[in-house]
């Protein structure tokens, strides 16, 4: 049980409980556009202030997807060359907790829970993740379920 | 059980076994590098063609993180004004089941599973949907969870 | 006349007077700097706020182009799979009524005044559209041609 | 009647006849999907190209807003610093001609038409423009009035 | 010893002390985070809120790339068609001399320092620019080294 | 003297003569037309694929400031948390030594060049850097000075 400082070791040396934390990010009203943009998700929730504000969360908030892309990113600042992945295999328990703001910093928290062989050269990793904003309140938690080379 | 051309409806109008089907995107190289840049996630197998070649698809591939977030935009598509929808609480089993190459195009295909009334005013939907590519081929699947107004 | 939930009908179906409202979108500094970098359009009236605090609106602007732009996103959300469009042919009288400032939140409204069968199979549908902001005022104005399929 | 090398000139040194012509930009694929992005319009034609190949150009053309937006920054290549302007009043007779193809080359050619003095400050500058490919097809056309200063 | 108002012109029509002046550019919260998502470069002084706020600067400041970037497209401005310009050398003593905060507005300034002949028909220009901001701090400094055509 | 695998260390413990190698990147011709959207430089022997080919090159080329771009999102990748980094502070000698062309995939390689201690608590590191093509050829040469934490 290691605090990781990057990601990007051989499956073989990691092990059940090792932990990583990444830098944060500021989701930005840019971002939020920018990721209606490419997904071409519009909902008056994301993007247009005056439906917001009479809405549950009384402004506009960061689109669920759009905090999962920035795990990804943060991840990756982990990662360095990421030699020893080789596919993203899936996700499960994806739960959007609490409302993304404009301006809110969220950073990621991780832990290996899950080292399953698959075969002599490539094992599945599970880390399950909490996104955490700038007041220590989680947004999103997730597993992921990544292949690695094995050594 | 209907073919929805809207999934803007109030939860207590729609039905398990309500089926939908999206418009298609091509998913080009100009949507990977802009994922890339939005997530911040380069991991190569995405953005180093050389790498790439050399790696277990043979070509770059789609971010599982950009396939979501083009399923959210294609079902935008069927909201229009989406005066029904509350918020996104989650995703469960998502699985990315066949690579995205450059040059793919994708729609989507779903259907009501679940259908929970939480108060006397809101409803959480579960759509499972399947991203599909031009040759038929799933690509993706995931189950959806959204939060509906009732009436 | 009807007030249409959907553009994307054939051409046989649309009526003169038949109405439409899109939600709404806000528009964000992020968005004019999105359009002066796509168009290549850095006029200072929309890119330099120092100059733009000195010119006759007081404050930066966005685009005509953007507003259009955004107009035809607007429209899109009514159209679904728009399997009933062929192209957009041309638009007349369009006009910059007042300014659009960062943060103004603007939806479509529209009319049908056009119908002109083309052959058997294609017809153009002339829709005049204002572009209306959180405090009711037009913004813009214009007509748009577009070729449909007739059934 | 001069061949001008800038637009940027006060309204009282301009004159009926006056041509200008801009240097080219290639459109191209990611450009299409930047539109598509920025705008919300996701039309098949467009942004899918099975959809696209199957419709009435054979494969993905340019939106109509895309080719109007590089047109403002053909223009403004023209401008210099732009300290003439005032804003963009409208446009009339705006027609898609023929498509505007991924690879296509498009420039500007323009020629004043219209010099209305509007009070002693300013002045109306009405320019008939024509979009042309690398083959010399005007691919759209359009006449764009302008606010600029007199002296 | 000419104020210009356009860099385009032939290698031996610029003479050492010419000078030259931009248009101004804000740059915005938008433009950070897009510079951050192109280059990949999510270094937490330019992307992180809480972190610059504890740091040197006490907020976001605009990446060093970014301002470059930004002085080649305000040079651009003044360039019209570009025809004389055949390729971007190099650069000497680039200095990031005080930060550049979001909202700041920047312009450029530059004099040709350098004149030397390459061959008959090519000759390398070197411009010694500054970047200033709003109260005229200059906040970066640079030489810019580019290939010209001779006539 | 060390191959890093991170640069992401106080001053004091880095050496001269230490080397570190980034992942690749792709250089797509999206990449191309966002930097150019983003800098607002639309240079046609970068954007429009008609003068490219009757240009010095025969074909676009990316830019030099997306190259210095790239250059830092490499970098960060070797950076992690970036803790140690203070600010950037400048470039020396940057050549642009050949093209870098649309589907070329690149990577940088760097040595510690020069170790400034600058007070009890800070450092200038200078780097020298070298772009690298798929072919092994040197596209870019630099030297680029950041200020660090000493412990």
């Amino acid at each position: 049980m290691t605090q990781l400082t990057t990601l990007d070791h051989p499956f073989d040396e990691l092990s059940l409980g090792d932990t990583l934390v990444s830098r944060g990010r500021t989701v930005t009203e840019a971002d939020i556009v920018s990721f209606a943009a490419l997904s071409g998700d519009w909902t008056p929730l994301h993007t247009d202030a005056v439906a917001a504000a009479a809405g549950p969360f009384g402004a506009r908030i960061a689109h669920g997807g759009l905090t999962i892309a920035i795990s990804t990113g943060l991840e990756f600042s982990l990662l360095g060359e990421a030699v020893n992945i080789l596919a993203f295999y899936g996700m499960d328990r994806v739960r959007f907790v609490k409302p993304v703001f404009i301006g809110d910093t969220i950073h990621l928290r991780g832990e290996v829970i899950g080292l399953e062989a698959k075969d002599e050269k490539r094992g599945v990793v599970t880390v399950r993740e909490e996104l955490v904003n700038q007041d220590g309140g989680v947004v999103a938690s997730l597993e992921k379920r990544t292949l690695y080379r094995r050594g």
